[in-house]
């Protein structure tokens, strides 16, 4: 079995587990069609009932967005709500394929973006709710294309940057073409899990973030959270890895308990615009000042996409020391970027409370969980970074020391 | 200009006239990605508010039709009705691009061809009646394929085949690099308008076809039928040439008139299946006997999907000596061969009535058209086909002579 294929089968078998009788729905860019047929296959292969692969284009997206009539952008067309509402709802295992050039959407319009954000939040609101409550199994995953190729390895030749990229996302998904990827990743999921529950068997009140940059950051955590890894699961109980690869742990924050400043550790590519050099202060979770040495605006603007965009959603711990973070590669993709680095995220927060899958928007606010249609990660850990945790009864735990986990 | 970009204009400009601020979708396969963003973007250069790209994958709709679950034929899903329906409903100017493997349906379970016709007529019915009626702006056009190359020229190397399907092409739709496609195509437009103006002053009330096949068939024609070629115009008065190339010039038979025994003058390749060696008989214009050497049952099948499909739509006249014709290329490709040679078609009608376009349903059928959601053309005309017109006086005047037009 050639890596290729070996990678499809993971997607299908791990990925997504796909359940004989269930639709399945690919998101794949043109140039990865021939990988979309792949999993295509594997997915008929374990007894899919149908398999729809819809087809995107860097060319038209940028197009569209460059010159299209303004108007476009405050609305959906009823037939795209349909395609992704209507499978979401249906519980149709659903495939990203990521292949886009990070640079894509440069030089377009900020108010274009946001207005296209802004309506896809409102028109899309119940795909976005199923995926994050895990109603129905999704995985995100990437192959490499000519242009990503070129911006990650930009003195390479385009073929040569090709390989290289395809290579080290291959080692990021523990693919070796040996044909043990699906053993591997059991072995790379339980452990994640083990240490998962160590944290859950704390329940922390709050983490305090610490490191020579200047980050300074202390974070509520909601009473009932709950950290997660790796695996997630259906209603249903069919398990999947929404994105693969990942080496996060992560929970979501009191949405009104953070407070003080955090760095930025790494640039953030945000609709094709690289945003570097920032840092953020937070007051009683609200972000009150942003400063990037680039790209500003365009943070800005992701920030004021409605009201949640401006707290945080989520609280993601990786050793400094990971497998992606020892690539030293600048992905310019959050996929891969997020897993080499402790992150946080403004915008949505996953439901990661006790029973939270269930709850509605509502009782997630009412345990404090932030909602929003944005859901943004930016890297906030160095080798230096330092992560105190402080249980109920007021106990100081260290849970990083120098970057990696201390527990 | 290159000969792709040049083609390209022209179907932007003259197959679809896009105006200023009109909504643009363009039907490609994955393989005519690189043409598809050509013609986006000659769009976009005339005006177009937006323009959508639907991609589809011939891989993918093989391994549907033979792996996918049963009941998935009977229903199309609701993204694909608005898809294809709202854009209808709104006026948007479609571009069809083939570059379909001709054999991509071979082997597949007829019933489930079957089925999926019937479901598709029923959910998008609004499509294909405002299709048909000239609501809205749409032209079909081919790119070459590696599949399709191969088999229209076998014993070439999958390259070659590639470039000598490209240069037919080219030489059928007027396409030098020369930068006069268009104009090539206004004296074009001219011609087949001027021969049919002259069709319409007959106002025939039948034509009787013989060669020596063996076809001898008599095909009476509705009163205020009307003949017509090139381009049509929606009810806003956008031309469109809604086939590139285009050397026929048709009508709509009167669908209980068609009375005799008809011999097919070339195979006909329809859902991936070549039915070869076929006539039929008909009686007050249904198909009362079908005979094929090759392919009969998927003949069949094709005539039962509703009542209509057993009785004809159209009446097109090509001389013998036409472009196309003179190529001696069978392009297994209905788009192509349909104008190689005079056809009818089995199924719906198009409204070529005086006033037909403003008719409902129930309006057409009453003037004697037939309604179907089938619409297949078949190749009738040979070096020998005489066809006389009969008026409504009794004057009898030769139409075709020897295989070409005799006024």
């Amino acid at each position: 079995m050639n890596k290729e294929q070996e990678y499809a089968r993971l997607l299908i078998q791990v990925g997504l587990q796909v359940q004989k009788g269930q639709q399945v729905v690919i998101h794949a860019p043109v140039e990865a069609a021939a990988f979309a047929r792949l999993c295509m296959h594997e997915a008929y292969e374990v007894g899919a009932k149908d398999v729809t692969v819809v087809y995107s284009d860097d060319a038209v997206t940028r197009a569209h967005f460059l010159k299209a009539e303004d108007g476009v952008f405050d609305e959906t067309p009823l037939w795209r709500q349909h395609l992704l509402n209507d499978y979401a709802r249906e519980g149709a295992a659903c495939l990203f394929i990521e292949s886009n050039d990070p640079m894509n959407l440069a030089g377009v319009e900020p108010d274009r973006l946001l207005r296209n954000a802004k309506a896809k939040g409102r028109d899309l609101a119940e795909f976005y709710r199923l995926e994050t409550s895990n109603f129905f199994p999704w995985c995100i995953a990437a192959v490499p294309s000519a242009a990503w190729a070129k911006k990650v390895f930009p003195d390479l030749s385009e073929s040569e940057a090709v390989g290289r990229l395809g290579d080290a996302i291959y080692e990021t998904v523990r693919v070796s073409g040996n044909g043990d990827a699906i053993s591997r990743w059991q072995a790379h999921l339980a452990a994640l899990r083990a240490r998962t529950e160590k944290l859950n068997a704390y329940r922390f009140a709050s983490l305090h973030y610490r490191n020579s940059l200047g980050t300074d950051l202390t974070v509520r955590l909601p009473e009932g959270h709950i950290w997660q890894s790796g695996e997630d699961a259906t209603p249903k109980g069919q398990r999947f890895v929404a994105n693969m690869p990942t080496e996060e742990i992560f929970t979501a924050p009191l949405k009104t308990g953070v407070d003080g400043v955090v760095y930025a550790a790494m640039p953030l590519v945000h609709n094709g615009n690289v945003i570097e050099d920032f840092y953020m202060v937070l007051r009683e979770g609200k972000i009150v000042e942003v400063h990037a040495k680039e790209g500003e605006e365009i943070l800005k603007n992701a920030m004021a996409v409605d009201e949640g965009a401006s707290y945080l959603g989520e609280v993601a711990l990786i050793p400094y020391d990971s497998p992606i973070s020892n690539q030293k590669i600048l992905y310019y993709d959050t996929l891969f970027d997020e897993n080499a680095s402790c992150h946080l995220a403004f915008g949505e927060a996953y439901p990661c409370l006790e029973g939270g899958n269930d709850m509605s928007e509502e009782e997630l606010r009412a345990h404090g969980l932030n909602t929003s249609t944005q859901h943004v990660d930016f890297m906030v850990g160095t080798r230096d970074l330092s992560i105190i945790g402080t249980t109920h009864d007021g106990k100081e735990i260290p849970v990083f020391e120098n970057g990696n986990f201390a527990l």
